[in-house]
């Protein structure tokens, strides 16, 4: 009862898109299974006293471990059949944050992120620079074997015969999650393996500060979508922009901030440092979950619009 | 006369930082001889009816070629001892943008950035990438003895012999343009090498839209300084909603966005789309030039803030 009355709030979304659950590989059911478990495990930690950075970090593994989202084990490939994962961490409080882009071989992205801001004088490190760090400070290394599912290839497979100078926008699959602990401190992750066939060396928004992820003392923001267009619209510190110098409210600024890029582009989960989450997306759906300071609770693909 | 009257206006840096020229390699008037030239060129396009994106191309290109400044030949050295450099252009008509990061073996890494923009679905292309896609469009490859001065090396010998495993902050000299032109249309472009023994894989905030460089239908921006301070402020990105939300002038919300990064680590060059330039910087310095829309000229490396 006593943690129960803590404002802490987490909020996690499993890409954006055009989501037919008839077209699925899986039932609708087994992906907001999926969805509840990770969010109750970041809320679970922050319940327990955690902090949002902790939580986000925790959610965003337990993402890139499910191979029905598009990171860590589960990315899409390149138009060379590889995986190059983008990811960022990015701390409210202190303002710091960390990236990989386009790294290979390793399972979790985003602690990779997060020893970058924690153990260099870095914000992004990427391509060979970024596995070589990850040597350096011991992290486990893979083979593209132990990232890459059947259901990815044979999907880039369909993607790289049909359109082999062009790039398939679909999507979804980014995984992301905000939270706000008990303490009022808000935090945001990110982490993608990017469009399907893109280009190898396409960085996406999802490691860039600003676009996909920002977090500072009043929120948290994790985008997903076309990248490209969250890039060019720096949609996640518009967000904060919005809020703090319009004056606007998290939902009203979320709302506005996806609103400014073209239809069917972003989705987004937003927190701010008082609990209130936003969950704002102009496509037709948007994979999500979040537990708000009111233990209000949502799951599921979003409606329409 | 009838040219005169048009308010084009433009604006370069040469980088941000403590500038003693007693310890500069060159004579102050030479670095002020050559900026000078530059924003000229750049005025000359303008003032022929040339587009603002054509223009900062144009002096970003020039900068790119000129050795004393930190971006193409005469680029740092990495911890490696190579060049990797970062690039990003953005036009603010269409809100489009391109950039390069860690690219090697280009003599100029903007050039790329725009072709990024225009010829392929992507805003960033990092490493390796970059680099095949510099081949595909039959970009002209350098090795790195093409890029790399006498100076930088002995520079880079310097910092590696005395720190290792650290990094040398002396950014000075990433390379960046806005420019207005006589249709009011805004753009911005940034260049730089990095920092001195960085990482490999270190990306900073020149290619980062929203970060070292922004253009929207108001104003334009290109950043210099701690790249990874001006990242995790998106600092660009907030010159123009300081501009657009909170109603400052150019002038004032340049300044503020500075002034909110921590001491000595930012300067920036800005534009908006009726002439007006702001050259603010919490750095003791910064090489620049400009002229703006009433054709006041500034050149030099600024005043102690």
């Amino acid at each position: 009862m006593r943690l129960m009355a803590k404002k802490y709030a987490i909020a996690i979304h499993g890409g954006a898109g055009k989501i037919d659950p008839a077209k699925l590989p899986h039932p609708l059911a087994y992906y907001e299974r999926v969805l509840t478990e990770i969010v109750n495990a970041g809320a679970e930690a922050l319940a327990g006293g955690g902090g949002a950075l902790d939580a986000v970090e925790l959610a965003v593994r337990l993402l890139e471990d499910e191979p029905v989202f598009n990171a860590g084990r589960g990315s899409t490939l390149n138009a060379d059949g590889r995986v190059e994962m983008d990811a960022s961490i990015m701390d409210g409080p202190t303002g710091r944050s960390g990236a990989v882009a386009i790294v290979r071989g390793v399972r979790h992205p985003v602690s990779l992120a997060r020893a970058v801001m924690e153990q260099t004088p870095h914000v992004l490190l990427a391509g060979q620079g970024a596995g070589r760090f990850a040597d350096l400070i011991g992290m486990e290394r893979v083979d593209d074997a132990a990232l890459i599912t059947e259901l990815r290839h044979k999907q880039w497979l369909k993607v790289a015969a049909g359109e082999t100078t062009s790039i398939d926008h679909d999507t979804k699959g980014t995984v992301g999650a905000v939270a706000c602990d008990a303490q009022g401190r808000v935090a945001a992750a990110t982490s993608t393996g990017g469009m399907i066939n893109k280009l190898p060396g396409r960085v996406g928004d999802s490691p860039i500060v600003g676009a996909g992820t920002w977090a500072d003392a009043r929120c948290a923001v994790s985008g997903t979508g076309m990248g490209e267009r969250i890039m060019e619209h720096a949609t996640a510190r518009r967000v904060a922009d919005l809020v703090e110098l319009a004056g606007l409210s998290l939902a009203e600024a979320a709302r506005r901030a996806v609103d400014e890029l073209p239809a069917d582009t972003c989705g987004l989960v937003a927190v701010d440092a008082r609990g209130h989450i936003a969950l704002p997306h102009n496509t037709a759906s948007m994979f999500r979950a979040s537990i708000d300071g009111a233990r209000e609770r949502t799951v599921g693909i979003g409606g329409i619009k």
